[in-house]
C-alpha cells in the first residue's frame, strides 16, 4: 500500500514537472520539435491548434505563431482583435469572410475571399473576420502570426451584432492553463 | 517608328505599374499567391528569399514574415538585431550557431543547435547568431517571423569581432528597392 502511494506521488511529481515545462515563461528551449508540442481542439469542433511560439505559454512579448487545422465545414468564430494578423496557408482551401466597415455600428455583410494552398492573407487591424474551411474534401492547414500578444478577442454571434455587443474572450482557450496574472507591457 | 515608341512607352508604363504594386505600402491585396511574390537571392550565394509580408514592401507595422531557402553549405551572416525572431523549419536540416554572451565585448564561440524539419527555434533579442545549412544533401527551407520591422541588422566578420565593430546593414537587401524614407513609428 505504501509502495502504491510512492508510485502515485512519483507520477504526480512528474506530471507537475511536465505541466511546468509546458508553461515555460522563464525560458523556453531554443529549439523545439513541433510534433512534441501539445496539440488540442480546446473544445472547438473541427479545430486542431498548436501554439508554436506563444506569449502566455512561452514568454514571447511581440509575436505569436500558431499552427491550426480546420476540418471541412468548420471555422473560427466571427471576431475582431486589435493586432496585425498574417496567415500562410499550407494545405487545403477555404474562405475568408471580412467586414471592413468599421464606420457602421455592426460588421454587416462580409466580403468573401477564396484562400488556397500557398496563399497568404492578412487581417487589417480591428476588421471583423472569420476563416472557414469551405472545402468539403480536405482539412485546411495554416500558420497564423499575430502581433501584440496576448491578444484580446471580441466575438460576434452574427454579422449584424453591434460592435459594442461583441463579447470579450480572454485569455484564448489554449492560454487558459498557463495564464496567471496580466503581463505588464507597453502598448504599441 | 511612332508605333515602336508607343509600344516602348506602353511597356514602360506597365513596368512602372508592376513596380509600384510590388511596393504596396498603401494597400496590399488581402489574399496573395505566394508563388507569384518576387523570389530572389539578392546577390547572397545560396539564398532564396520571399517577403511574404513585409514592412517596407507591404506596409505591415508590427510583424514581418519571410520564406527562405539555404542551399547546402550556405548560411546567413553572423549577426544580431533588437527584435524577436521565430523560425519554423519546413524541410531539410542545419545548424543554429548562437552566442548568448552579451556580457563579453565580442560574441565568442557560439553554442551549436541542430535544427530539423518540423522544428521551431527562436533567437533571444540581441543574441548574435547564424543559421547554416550543414546538410550536404538537401536545401534548408524555413519560415522566419520577426517583430519591430524594418529591423536594423548588425553584421560580424567573425565570432571574435567586438560588438561595437559590427556593421549596420540597413535596409535589408530585399527592402532596398521599396525603401524610401525612414518610417515614423513608436519603439516598443
Amino acid at each position: 500500500m505504501g509502495c502504491q502511494w510512492l508510485v502515485f506521488l512519483t507520477v504526480l511529481l512528474f506530471s507537475a514537472v511536465a505541466e511546468a515545462s509546458d508553461c515555460a515563461t522563464d525560458g523556453v528551449p531554443i529549439v523545439r520539435n513541433i510534433s512534441e508540442i501539445e496539440q488540442d481542439s480546446y473544445g472547438i469542433p473541427g479545430l486542431s491548434h498548436v501554439t508554436v511560439a506563444g506569449s502566455v505559454m512561452h514568454g514571447f512579448k511581440e509575436i505569436e505563431v500558431w499552427l491550426q487545422t480546420l476540418a471541412p465545414g468548420t471555422g473560427t468564430p466571427i471576431h475582431r482583435h486589435s493586432c496585425e494578423e498574417i496567415f500562410v496557408v499550407q494545405k487545403g482551401s477555404g474562405t475568408l469572410y471580412l467586414a471592413s466597415n468599421s464606420h457602421l455600428k455592426y460588421p454587416g455583410n462580409p466580403q468573401e475571399f477564396p484562400v488556397f494552398a500557398n496563399s497568404t492573407f492578412h487581417i487589417p487591424v480591428n476588421d471583423v473576420h472569420q476563416v472557414w474551411n469551405t472545402n468539403e474534401q480536405e482539412d485546411l492547414h495554416f500558420i497564423v502570426v499575430i502581433s501584440r500578444p496576448p491578444v484580446k478577442v471580441f466575438v460576434y454571434d452574427d454579422w449584424f451584432m453591434p460592435h459594442t455587443a461583441a463579447q470579450l474572450r480572454f485569455p484564448f482557450p489554449w492560454d487558459e492553463r498557463c495564464y496567471q496574472t496580466p503581463p505588464v507591457k507597453d502598448e504599441l
